[in-house]
């Protein structure tokens, strides 16, 4: 079936709410001095706050289905910054047997790559 | 080398922090009376909640290493519930060619897996 994409935008603000949230608090998502001066430039957002927007959008299409039984498998390409837009989008990919398998990916508003991969799900039944 | 494992309890009120960290604010996750009408039987953690704690590990051993080459490929087995104390671990295993490979878990206080599989950092030259 078809899956609906999802964006959002990131701001250093949301990053502090997810640190807050998960209670991951390195200083290259949330300490900006710090940030500056690493090969990374500045802060970043936490990879699994990007992949969210993957596993939201395919929670929105398959519920249970996904949360229970989902497999995702993902490679992080680059990092997100405060001020990017993500935009997490999926195809479907013909699969021998059942289940269904999406490639997956997550790209900023320049259309590069944060994460790229595949996700499937269980047959219902 | 070693990784760390991070433990974390999860509450409800930790939940819908999460919901507003991610934008996902499906009622599965922050609708008690409608959760308990579901399969699921109660509002569950976002699986990527859960999979933040294996991310988190991984950054806190391998930091810009993980965020910007890691992979990862794992299976949701299980919801997390509002109460569970959940864990994640990592085991280094044998490989052919560069980098590390980390078999990964996440589970439960009742020792249940609640996400397994594989994490994979690049070498850092």
């Amino acid at each position: 079936g078809r899956v609906r994409p999802v964006a959002k935008e990131l701001s250093q603000a949301q990053i502090e709410r997810y640190a807050d949230a998960t209670g991951d608090h390195n200083p290259i998502h949330v300490d900006e001095a710090f940030a500056r001066t690493t090969p990374l430039g500045g802060t970043v957002a936490h990879g699994m706050l990007v992949l969210a927007a993957i596993s939201e959008m395919m929670a929105a299409s398959f519920g249970e289905a996904w949360l229970t039984g989902g497999k995702l498998k993902v490679r992080f390409r680059g990092p997100a910054r405060p001020g990017d837009t993500i935009t997490a989008s999926a195809q479907e990919t013909p699969r021998d047997g059942p289940g269904l398998v999406y490639v997956v990916e997550c790209r900023n508003q320049r259309g590069e790559v944060l994460i790229n991969g595949t996700a499937e799900v269980p047959s219902r039944d």
